[in-house]
């Protein structure tokens, strides 16, 4: 099942099915959470009403983000990603053995997520726009301490993730070492709808799933990867998560950057060198993951006045302590 | 004004009014925020009928968390706190430049809250249960682009926050960059309400509030700073984080640890050395500032399974790209 929240007839968001190209309305808006966790009668006569009702061509819907998260952890779950990265970071150029033991994840602004079609102006103070082509799990209930065994039933389904990053931004605040922040909590393109892990059931590989992943600039492929390559499944990183902590119904839990999936990789890779541009004003990027759909953003003017702070006020002296 | 939700006669979360020592209930049970956004009439009108109602002394009230947040960012504005830290790092054990040109912060697990009085169950696989002594600002609106003139409209007011951290985990997790996760993700104590920016006006300087910060283990006073040391203010703090960014109503923006606020500060200042033991089972841990008032937690064993996942499968090699 694909379920989605667009803007209906009427200009309020709604949910709907999509189905052989189409959106269709489900009635009564029902939020796609409150659908899957409902009553299975409820579900399936509600889903049939929706096959009865004004269908639209999916070139002519617009969609809204289909949940909204209260935290959204985005994972690092593919090594050739973190490999090309480290190439050109301090250090030895090797992958951290750290990495290897457990998924690693950071938090991030769940308020900047942002639906396939919206505009992403462009963050003031960059000149290194880049994405990030991910895979993001929406979790179906609040759940702690999950056993690997039963992760599967607190998956509601998938979606993309473009984890827009401004790359020179991050890199400073990297070195002060709490992970980036302003680097990254402008936007994040979550969608275009959610599709339930019973659909993917023809691509599964054991624990993973096999679904090519490409990302476009312009119309022009400028990365590809396969989400098999993950090296946790998306029900390790749920058990991952929820050791000893809560998550919640609607959380986002996104793999991190495919290999190739985002520009700095390739800078990486290439010594530093920008060997394919920087995201530009007028850039349109397009995600598409196989089964999932795809999400297109195009980059406009920046809308922020850009306030900025002062430098830190010097309160430590050798002497105070 | 300081604003409670605490649990009433009847075993339900009310929202209270603190006053002369005692805790008023506010008739109808608004929400902290609510009340704060809510028309001045009614409010007024609400805090004269909460003077009329029973009063529960603050000994015996049993506190919940003032606010959900649904982002939490942590700051690092303590100076002398990084300084400290940095002594006992790889690299040249000074403050990385790029702290001082901008207040670097990350987002935390907003499900872990916790109010005063709760337990605190010792994360599994640590042997270096820390705390962290915060200040915490709840903002009032959902913004973004706020100007530093405009911030202080924004803020509904401050509470204590301890950000528990497993030093152990943490420190593993960092060597990968992206910060810290299940090193902290486990438990952050709130509380123990809300004090409204006029009620610290008489310990204002500048844009700073001279508040006395303590933390006590066991009873036993382990560190203690001062407010106003913070090389940021709130409202420059809340500027940064809205700038091209939303921040949302209920949201927390904490200062990070005060100088002397952890522990860990302190076994990196004797180069490693545990001169103050991590917490233990058993211990309790107490946090007050000027006021704000205070909170008290202990920890106790853990509840959890501990469920772990395999170390990464190997995905990449020198062939594949």
């Amino acid at each position: 099942m694909q379920l989605a929240r667009y803007v209906g007839p009427n200009g309020i968001v709604h949910t709907g099915r999509i189905q052989h190209g189409r959106v269709q309305d489900i009635p009564g808006d029902p939020g796609i959470l409150d659908l899957l966790t409902g009553p299975d009668q409820l579900r399936r006569d509600l889903l049939v009403r929706a096959g009865k009702q004004q269908r639209l061509p999916l070139e002519q819907a617009v969609f809204a983000v289909p949940v909204q998260p209260r935290a959204m952890r985005d994972f690092l779950v593919f090594e050739a990603h973190i490999a090309g990265m480290k190439k050109n970071e301090p250090g030895d150029g090797g992958v951290p053995p750290q990495w290897y033991e457990a998924p690693a994840f950071l938090f991030m602004n769940p308020w900047s997520v942002v639906p396939t079609g919206a505009d992403i102006p462009m963050p003031p103070g960059t000149r290194r726009l880049d994405f990030e082509l991910e895979v993001a799990m929406i979790v179906e209930h609040t759940v702690r301490d999950v056993p690997l065994d039963e992760a599967h039933e607190h998956i509601a389904g998938f979606t993309i993730l473009n984890d827009w990053s401004a790359r020179d931004i991050q890199a400073d605040e990297m070195r002060v070492g709490l992970g980036p922040a302003k680097g990254k909590d402008f936007a994040n393109t979550l969608g275009p709808w959610i599709t339930t892990p019973d659909e993917l059931e023809p691509y599964r590989e054991g624990d993973r799933y096999a679904l090519e992943m490409s990302v476009a600039v312009n119309g022009e492929v400028v990365g590809t990867d396969n989400l098999r390559n993950m090296s946790w499944s998306f029900e390790e990183m749920l058990v991952h998560a929820s050791r000893d902590a809560w998550v919640g119904a609607g959380d986002v839990l996104a793999t991190g950057t495919a290999s190739q999936g985002a520009l700095s990789e390739r800078w990486a890779r290439a010594g530093g060198e920008l060997v394919i541009p920087p995201l530009q004003v007028g850039d349109v990027v397009t995600m598409s993951v196989q089964g999932l759909g795809s999400i297109r953003n195009r980059i406009v003017e920046t809308v922020s006045p850009d306030h900025r702070v002062p430098a830190a006020r010097r309160t430590y002296g050798a002497d105070r302590l």
